[in-house]
């Protein structure tokens, strides 16, 4: 695989201090699964009574440890609970091994916690369609158990990294009446990005007290305007995982609380961008705001459209206000348009309107927009009421270079 | 713009011999519409009782001439026609200037030539959204109408290129009876390239004498199986445009000539395939077959979904026999798949059977097939009689060079 070395150049300026949640922690270790001299595989352990949400891909060509995960949402919280997750091998397009090695892994991480099998849950990230050396990831979790940490969390969003070029974390806390609650949450990117969800794997932590299907409604409510409003390279991973794991150790009920739920879309946006951030090559951030739409539907198919479109993010790579692209992308999308009622803003600054450029446009002015870091990209449709927001990176000699020799 | 001063490597040794086709006449000129020392402008005049068929993108925001052209076939054939090209600039999203800039011009072409306007077609592709300086074109129509000749297609398929790499030409004759009618044909691409059509411009011309609505239906059926069977990058024109004339000037009757119809598609085809060769950036040319899908259409999906993968297209650049993400666009496609039944051969080597890597896949084999310019992957879904073949490129380090610096 190639080698990655430089930070994405938007990438945070370093890992955030994450809290401590109570009834949740934490270990990794170097298991030597593909990577060498670098962790490549987690455990977290959760406290009994918590709740596990989840959402995943809708690949048809999902891995073994998705399969297993989504048949498990929904088990006796009462037990607790453990994620493992290992990096370098998705254990996906692994035919009937794949599943012996999940049942494995599982009953495994069952005996050693003591926990009933369908409570552990697991998660394989890197390449596709090799075995997934189990043995190596069984003879670490004696490790694993010794060293669990409520601290670990950083050590954990290093190890599940695959090329992202730096570990993802966010952390929000939020007053519920009269107490507080802490969220925390890590993710990894970084190819293979697109809705269904988008992002390959995302954990998130809380000491709140939620029961699951409320915390599952919650969750799969605020992905679709997160993760699943994300794309790099249009790429469907066939691992993508995002577990919310509620412990309740705050003993506050945040069950219908608004703060709560404005906060965890808050930390699961701030989590997205940081996958986008980190996107194959990417050296600028798009934000495609699109109104007007005759549905949200309509609106998120043409914000898709623009943010998947190799000629708009060539464009954007090479800062080129090039708005006659961002036409066609809206020209292809399939959901309704009428040419002569668009506008489009880069920025503040509005390029096309009424189906052609605008009489005040200023190319200077677009220019110098797309010389920055973080690009916005606003089209009214015209049309109606709808609208959404979509958030993807340029398409540059990065990704090429990353993707043309990742495997060999 | 970017100067693209290569020619691919998978172009063809040189531009083919077109025969002459009884009953059309070509020119070529130096408009300066926005090169500079090179032909922009094509003029082919039709001789009386020609059949115009078309088919065009279904963008929804596409061009002014493309509009216009749509609206004019099955117009009087007694009349004879003309059609008017230029590059450099695609007329596209520029308002009500644009079709006054396709009005002035085909009132100026109608009047020179002595046809009604309604059978005088222009086409216009290069940059969107900047007015057409329809002055310089309806200047050099006199040039146009004085150097008509019947030998002047090669020099009509120089002008209509934008970043082509080389001009697009094919012919074939077929005896139908006792006589003998040629088709010759001329296209360009090259980014922009997507389905509905796939190619930006193609213009077909044959000395058969078929009706309008039969000349349609064949048209528009071969163009499902070659122009809309290839993607470069997935973007779709909003300039696409085909146009099939046949002149009649043989005297020979082809409706209901299966030999006929044969020969159109084998040019349609060639003509497809030299769009792809001459893909922005390309240096592989690949060809997808998908077999075994539940029906055509789901089999033309998923040959499309791994055709459009920015991952597969990577892997194929750098020659990676990368299975994994060949399986990763067939579980993204949407259309039904069961991962387990799947097999994936790269040329002759069977790489993946039931679900994993086949047991005697020798990567070393595949990696061997992965060298050649000429690539194939097939996939059998074993899932019923559904199939499709589809035709792209990879996605290389020239695809970013040429599309970050195009406008600029």
């Amino acid at each position: 695989m190639a080698e990655i070395t430089a930070v994405s150049p938007l990438a945070p300026d370093r890992f955030p201090d994450l809290p401590v949640i109570g009834g949740v922690s934490f270990a990794a270790v170097e298991a030597g699964v593909r990577y060498q001299g670098r962790t490549d595989l987690m455990l977290a352990v959760l406290c009994p009574g918590t709740s596990i949400a989840g959402v995943f891909t809708r690949s048809s060509t999902r891995a073994a440890p998705v399969l297993d995960c989504q048949a498990k949402l929904g088990g006796d919280a009462a037990a607790g609970a453990a994620i493992l997750v290992n990096s370098g091998n998705a254990n996906a397009f692994t035919g009937q091994f794949g599943q012996t090695s999940v049942q494995q892994i599982v009953r495994a991480v069952a005996d050693r916690l003591g926990l009933p099998p369908e409570r552990v849950f697991t998660s394989s990230t890197g390449v596709i369609g090799e075995p997934l050396p189990h043995d190596r990831i069984i003879a670490k979790l004696e490790a694993l158990a010794e060293t669990q940490s409520p601290e670990g969390i950083a050590a954990a969003a290093q190890a599940i990294m695959t090329t992202d070029t730096f570990p993802k974390g966010a952390a929000r806390s939020v007053a519920v009446g009269d107490k507080t609650v802490q969220i925390a949450g890590i993710a990894k990117g970084s190819g293979m990005i697109a809705p269904d969800m988008a992002t390959m794997l995302v954990y998130l932590f809380t000491d709140a007290m939620i029961d699951q299907p409320t915390l599952q409604k919650m969750v799969s409510r605020l992905n679709e305007r997160t993760f699943n409003c994300i794309t790099v390279d249009s790429d469907t991973s066939t691992s993508d995982t995002l577990l919310a794991c509620a412990t309740g150790a705050s003993g506050c009920d945040v069950s219908g609380s608004e703060a709560f739920e404005t906060a965890l879309h808050d930390l699961m946006r701030d989590l997205a961008h940081q996958v986008v951030r980190d996107g194959e090559g990417a050296t600028k951030f798009v934000e495609i705001v699109i109104t007007g739409a005759a549905t949200d539907g309509d609106a998120h198919i043409h914000g898709l459209a623009i943010a998947n479109s190799p000629l708009v993010k060539t464009a954007i790579a090479g800062e080129d206000p090039n708005w006659g692209r961002v036409v066609m992308a809206i020209g292809k999308s399939g959901a309704p348009a009428d040419r002569d009622r668009l506008s489009i803003r880069f920025g503040t600054v509005t390029v096309a309107e009424k189906g052609w450029v605008s009489p005040d446009y200023r190319e200077e002015e677009a220019a110098a927009h797309m010389k920055q870091a973080d690009i916005s990209i606003h089209v009214d449709l015209g049309l109606g009421d709808g609208a959404a927001t979509v958030w993807t990176c340029d398409l540059t000699h990065g990704y090429i270079s990353i993707n043309a020799d990742y495997r060999s």
